[in-house]
Order: structure tokens, then sequence, then C-alpha cells
């Protein structure tokens, strides 16, 4: 990417082993995210251009010579972020604060280097023709992602949810949120056929209204009181307003949208009903251990998020069919 | 208090029953706030001026006629807030949003109309001479508010804490973290006969430096990560931005301080790291029915923040005394 809507298909040197931790995945399939749409439309024009992409599965086709638990063949899963699962904050769950990890932006690709192999990629026993793997690759980012909102937001049997953005991260913050037992789950989002696939999902009420008439409709539907979480999905300061909004007194605003903001209200209009704000990125290993048995077997298939396919020389289309909200998130098949 | 500076005391019509739920009680112990300074520092002036005052304990003179729990003569400790004690909020614990409830602001004065007195108010077996008034008086704000930090920050066996303030609520904070088992305890303070106080209450570090230097400081006491828990007990943007600076990835920023500010930064600077922010108005009465047997046996000895005594005539003077940090903590004695 080389500047807002300028995206290039190029040939760079090949993905390599450079530390004795590193891997090297050949991508069976990317995708792109909505998060790579923020600077898609936002990013300074570069000469240099950045790299991209953070979500990928693959076959492994080569390893370092201290990687003990992945060999060349595997099937794997990698998340959006790389670290060693064994630092401090590994141990306590939060991988994406791994003292010596990093995040992805190479897997818009034909292969990736993946340093901290054995902290980082979860082997799948599927084939690279698996029917799943769509699925599967939601759990690199959009079903991690979800699932990690509505775990921050403590959602738990009987509660009540209000999920803000009809995006893939948004709907499958819906599925996450039903699995773990929400009660009620008010989708806001106004693309009908994203919404359809949320109550799908386990949306209870969808609010196709924004700002001052979507806030009005989401508390009639809750007794003028909120839920008592409120997933935000989008990352733009409107969607955090809203929240603030349509949550209860005691509640929890968990956001997975990239925050495109730096300053908000976060005085008396948090503290005055004590309000909890939490959130940020998901990549948690836990997270794909504890979902992937339910991929494989299908009882959740976060995979219908994906609506287009396209080949790798394809992904600046993949872009602009996100962009214009053709697609609800483009597959890349290298 | 007719505007900033300006604390007089007058006549007023007595306290009265005006609903069949209210109770009269005449004052025995009363309180200056820390949070009384904010409009001591920048109300508008107003030709009508506000009653003031929300801390105060006393015996019942007078309840009315659907008062069942309360009776003439009871010693009685009040939360800052009253409530019904049955509404869903107060039900789950967050009796500060009871959907009839309000704060009280008429606490300096010999006797104050407490509305849903039997939802309020909480009995304690002692007399009117007491010499456990000054603790027992902490259980109407700054012990349940330092309580709330620490309950609202997760801490808990093991926890690393930074207390941020050395008013009556930041020193009751560290008492609070201490009884529930925190580790480490961080005081940034620098007024030394107050951080003293807080070391007695369990503070393992004192940390006089403010700004950068003050967060080098605690970086350095913490192995460069900052602690688990930020407790922030002052209320200013500089308060926040600190506890910012000094909470370790994954943590939480628990305020008490009522916030001064609006908008402040909210974006990346929390999500990041996955950081939770959290804390609002902590009069829950479970808290005062959990603390009150400590202090009733002594184990806690909160009443150690008065170090002043006034009498209700000379409360202007009190208010000078906690504005110019002459004293920690001023006591109303009506």
């Amino acid at each position: 990417m080389y500047g807002p809507g300028d995206v290039r298909v190029e040939d760079v040197p090949d993905a390599r082993i450079e530390a004795p931790t590193d891997a090297v995945v050949r991508v069976v399939r990317a995708c792109v995210c909505g998060s790579d749409l923020h600077p898609y439309h936002s990013m300074g024009a570069s000469a240099e251009g950045s790299t991209m992409g953070h979500e990928f599965i693959g076959v492994v086709e080569e390893v370092g010579s201290d990687v003990a638990t992945i060999a060349r063949g595997d099937f794997v899963i990698a998340p959006f972020a790389y670290f060693d699962n064994t630092c401090e904050f590994c141990r306590a769950g939060l991988t994406t604060s791994c003292v010596h990890g990093g995040f992805f932006s190479t897997a818009q690709a034909e292969a990736v280097r993946v340093p901290l192999a054995d902290g980082t990629l979860v082997t799948a026993p599927v084939g690279e023709d698996s029917a799943l793997l769509p699925s599967l690759l939601t759990l690199s980012d959009v079903l991690i992602t979800g699932h990690h909102a509505a775990v921050r937001g403590q959602v738990r049997a009987g509660s009540s949810v209000t999920v803000i953005g009809d995006g893939a991260v948004g709907l499958l913050a819906v599925l996450s949120a039903k699995r773990l037992g929400a009660e009620q789950i008010v989708l806001m989002g106004r693309h009908q056929a994203r919404t359809d696939l949320g109550r799908e999902f386990g949306a209870t009420d969808v609010v196709a209204e924004r700002g001052e008439k979507g806030i009005a409709k989401v508390l009639e539907l809750t007794g003028g009181r909120g839920t008592s979480a409120v997933l935000e999905c989008v990352g733009h300061l409107p969607a955090y307003e809203q929240a603030l909004a349509v949550v209860r007194a005691g509640g929890v605003i968990s956001r997975v949208g990239v925050p495109q903001y730096d300053q908000g209200p976060v005085g008396f209009d948090l503290f005055g009903r004590n309000l909890t704000l939490t959130g940020g990125p998901g990549a948690q290993r836990s997270y794909i251990e504890e979902l992937l048995p339910e991929v494989l077997d299908g009882r959740i298939e976060p995979g219908r998020v994906f609506d287009r396919t396209v080949g790798l020389d394809e992904t600046p289309e993949g872009y602009r069919l996100m962009d214009e909200r053709t697609a609800l998130k483009v597959l890349v098949r290298p």
C-alpha cells in the first residue's frame, strides 16, 4: 500500500528463515481486514509503501533449528500477532503484549516469515482442500477478536449486549456473545445482508438507525436502561460515543475496533455511572485453542462472513470491494 | 458556598420529614471532603449559594411513617448517596445508580433530612462519645471510596498497585489494597506526613516525584512494567495521564477522584495494551456492611486520616486548612 486507495501487487524477496526460532509458512488463505481500510483511507503517501495483511493460514515450508513443536508440512493457523508464549504477559494470556512479540504485516503474500514459531503457530488437523478453510481463517483474527470483545465485555449467561458494527468482527462478536450465553443481543448496523447474517449468528434485535435515533431505539428495546455490555467493533469516535449512550449503569464498553482517535469523552461520562471501558487487540493463543474444536466439528461457522474470494493478484480489487461495502469480507487465495 | 473560597455558616430552615420514607438525623460528626475543594476552587459565583457536605454520622431524631428498620435514637452511618436498596441497580450492588436515589449535599449542618432512610442508613452499636467516631465517619465516604478503588482495580492477593494521591481517599485506598492482599503498594504523594501515614497503612514504596520523574521512579520500582492496578484518587487530568504511564499491560486504572475534565486520552493509549479504565462513585451499602465490623473491633483504623477538628461555625476555616494542605482531613463537630 502506497497511499490512500493505492494497493499494488509486487514481487519482493522470498520469505526465509532469519532466526533459528522462525518458520516460513506458505499461505493457503489470507484476507483483507476492516482495519486494513483505516490506512486505505488515511495513510500518508509513501514512496516505499507498506506490506499489508495480518491474517493467514497455511502450510509450514521450513523451520529454524530451534523450532521444536512445528514441522514442515504442518497445517497452521497464525494469529495476527506473534509471541514467545513464555514471557510473563503470555503466561497471563496477554500474548499481544509479549515482550518479544509483534504484529504481522506481510500476510497478503505467497509466504510469510513467522518469528517465534513455537509460541505463535497453532496446528490444525486439516488438508489444504478442507471445506473449513474460511472458518479456520477467522481464527487468525476476526473470530478471536469478536470473542475477545465478548470476554472483555464480561458477557455471560443472561447478559444483555449491544454490538456496534456489522462488519465481520461485529458479526462474530454477536456469535461470540451468543456462544457465551447472552440473552439479548442488539446488533447496530445498516446493511441488511449483514444484519441478516447477524440474526443467524444470534442477534435478537437489529437497529439500523444511527446517531440519536439509533440510541433511542436501543434504549426502547432495553427498558430505557441500555445493555450491560456494549461491544464496539468499529473504531471511530461516533461509535464510542454511541457506546456511552447505550450502556447500562455499571456496565462495560469493550472495544475491539482499533481507535482512530486519541482524545474523547473520558471524564464524568464514564465515571458518573461506574462504567468500565476495556478491550484491545485480542490475538490470545488461548482463544484459538478454545475455539478451534468448535470450528472443526462445525458447531460454529464463522467462515460465513467471507462473501467474496479473489486471487492474490486481485487483492487491490478486494480492498475496493470492502471499501465500497460491496463485500463483507474478502478471502485472498494465493 | 457562594463562590471560590467563599464558605459561610448560615441559619437555614430546620431539616424535617417531607416524605414518609424520610428520617431526620442529628449530625454527631461531619467533615470536609477533598471533592468539596473542587467547587471551592472553581464554582461560579452564586447569589443563592450551595449547601455543602455529604459525609455524616449521627443519631436519628425522627422517622417518617413508612420507615421500618430505623428508629428514633439509633446511631447511624450515612453513605454519601441515598438509595432505596431495592431497585435493580441497588440489588446489583450499584447503589449510586439507584433509580430513586441521589447524593447528599447538606451534611455540614446540625441535622440532615435523609430520604429513603430504610435503604440508606446503616446502624452502628455505639454511643455519641465513642472513640471510634472518626473511623465510623470514614465509612460515610473516604474509606468506602478507597475500598471501591481497590475492588474495581481487581486488587487481590499478590497484586501490585500504584495509588495516585496522598489525600484521605488515597491513603485509605492504600489501606484497602493492603487489606485485599496487595503485595506491592506504591504511593505517589509529596506530603511526607501523609505518606508516612500511608506507609503505616501498608504502602511498600513512596514516590514523591511528580510528572516524568515520578513515572520513571514507579517504573524503576516495578521492573519497568508498571503495576497491575493503578488507583487514581485525585481527579485531575495529569493524574489520569500519570495512571496511563504507570499501569502494566493488561492492567486496570480505577478512578475514584471525581474527574475535573471531560476529554482526555481514550484511544490507542488504552487500547494498544488492553488496559481497563473503571471506577466511579462508590457509596455501596455492601461496603459499609463489610467494613463496619473491622472498624468496630479496631482491626482497621481509617479515622487516623483526620488530623484537625473544627466546630460547625469554623467550617470555613476547615476548608482553608484543607485547601492550603495544612490539614489532611478536617472533622466538623456541630
